[in-house]
């Protein structure tokens, strides 16, 4: 299927990946529309029209389908309900409802990431204090207990060691099934991003060094200081994982690069991504415009990264910056967000360092 | 005065300049409001609201003024009172009415261009038929009658030459008052595209090589085959322009290379231009940011060019296009209109044709 120019693109979702997609889709010409419960959302200011409904709404669900020719997502926690109606309505939706079951869970991400060949950290699935109190004996002491759901940006994780309270981590993650994953000892986080087609073909970007702090992501920089083993065996992973779910659309696979040079994938998300956001600075085409072209069919637009770059998120209070105390050289994009609470992402900018070494024919 | 991150810019005007400032005033955190008399627009597509009434609506403009920390115009053709109306309300207007005034009556504009010691050709007003035959004596045979008001992408306008049919000329130009303009022998046509704040500080771009077919723009190139010395007289007009306007926001002047190498000021825009459509793909920060800054009082972001590039229109039928057919490296943008009638700009493409010489360190 091709979607033509001027057809009606959904978004569930009304954040700032929803802005930056939308804003992607409307260059390509398509009409966007936001489904999103929240009255003043980042991407409905910026989209054809909004539908303030819940992602229960069984008849608004059905509507928002119809009135698009595609459905497609921004966040990964979308209940897998509302992409089922999409598709029940009869409208396509990517990246398709297995992919967010996927992801949503982060038992069902483990063993999917394994069954696809995809290194993961020793792992335990966690439904109650005695199962925490075994599986951290098991692969314990340097561990983090992770809610199975509804964990994003650290949320719901805890930090164990050799002396932890488990019966206050148990309580700290509210007695939710979790999972229980060994901590291991890295020397770098990447990511692997990555488009594909309902035929198979893809596209991916340098893989980008990324930096988290209190669980979120900081900063994102290419390129990474890896070697191109290192490199390709990433964006191999990223795009295994997305066979393996017969994926429609840009993912994004986190990796950790460990002391030997190995990678483990910690977790993946069905969705553009925070550590792509240099892309639309730096390369032929950005990851918001290709997961537009992934998804419409049409052509994935050439990937080759024309700089050296730096991606810097603004979180929580970083936004009160002066846009005049930006240096040259330095681009700005903000969320349009009313509030500026602490850990919140508010923006982001992008340093572009220099001309990429390998040019315009590089990756 | 400095818009804040969340401010409401008002748009007057909801074409395809207007979706890509839209998108770029978004992309700095504002919030856009888009007026414009038309049900279904490219800009009002992409913008948090939209204000669907006429131009000479004053209570809807004053209610849109008030909506709107400030205002700015995506085409010169929005009525002087309706600016005026925005002012009167309290809310400031970019670039400020007087540059209208100047750009829609081609009689003061070319006297405008010529008090701020900028060259155009020999012209006449003409405001009837005897004018034009003595127009036509003092400075034809090869000559064009245009409308003083209202013409755009060669609407309203008659080439002559010596066996011209004067009076067939005056009713083809339905008898509006005119002007008669030498046909000048250029080499090439350039646009200078400046953007200037309301303090003077100030930016430009490469001057594009641009290439007009039935008054219509079908290409611009940059760099463009001209010299140094051109390429900074061609910025300087545009800017003495800026400054004569106290214009705030970005501007364009087209311009004829003479074959001795000197320019001549055809007309200008006071608003983002066409010919400037490869900024984005090409530069560190293109017209349309540079623009929402400008009048944001931000300061204004670099102009490197990175990329030796060729913009492309697609009018009309040109658009059926399939976007499979583009080849790689292309950058393609469509408006979201609906109807492709003949002449009608549907949007372009932008190719990166390599790393231009001068690198990230050029202008």
């Amino acid at each position: 299927m091709t979607l033509k120019p001027g057809s009606a693109i959904g978004i569930l979702g009304g954040g700032q990946l929803g802005r930056m997609l939308a804003s992607a889709a409307a260059k390509l010409g398509f009409d966007v529309h936001v489904y999103c419960p929240e009255p003043r959302s980042p991407a409905a200011r910026v989209a054809a029209s909004h539908w303030d409904f819940d992602y229960d709404d069984a008849d608004a669900l059905k509507k928002f389908a119809r009135a698009c020719d595609l459905v497609t997502v921004e966040f990964e926690n979308v209940p897998v309900a509302a992409a089922r109606a999409i598709e029940a309505a009869g409208t396509p939706f990517c990246p398709g409802p297995r992919a967010l079951e996927v992801a949503q869970d982060r038992a069902e991400e483990k063993t999917f990431l394994a069954g696809a060949g995809i290194a993961v950290a020793p792992w335990r699935p966690v439904d109650s204090l005695e199962d925490l109190r075994a599986a951290q004996a098991e692969i314990g002491p340097e561990t983090i207990l992770k809610t199975r759901r509804d964990g994003y940006d650290g949320k719901g994780q805890v930090r164990l060691g050799a002396d932890a309270n488990l019966a206050v981590a148990w309580d700290a993650v509210g007695q939710h099934p979790c999972i229980l994953e060994q901590v291991v000892d890295f020397s770098l986080e990447l990511s692997a991003i990555v488009a594909r087609r309902a035929d198979g073909v893809s596209a991916s970007w340098e893989p980008p060094h990324n930096v988290h702090a209190g669980g979120i992501l900081r900063t994102s920089r290419v390129p990474a200081p890896i070697g191109p083993q290192t490199k390709a065996q990433a964006i191999r992973s990223a795009l295994d994982l997305a066979d393996a779910l017969d994926y429609v659309g840009v993912l994004a696979l986190e990796l950790f690069v460990m002391l030997d040079g190995s990678l483990i994938a910690n977790e993946f998300a069905p969705r553009v991504h925070n550590s792509g956001h240099w892309t639309p600075e730096a390369c032929d085409t950005d990851q918001f415009e290709n997961h537009i072209r992934a998804i419409a069919g049409w052509p994935l637009g050439a990937t080759t990264r024309f700089h050296d770059a730096e991606m810097i998120n603004l979180i929580g209070e970083d936004v009160s910056v002066d846009p005049a105390d930006l240096a040259d050289g330095v681009s700005l994009t903000l969320y349009g967000k009313r509030e500026a609470r602490a850990g919140r992402k508010m923006g982001h900018i992008v340093r572009r360092i220099r001309v990429a070494e390998t040019g315009p024919a590089g990756d």
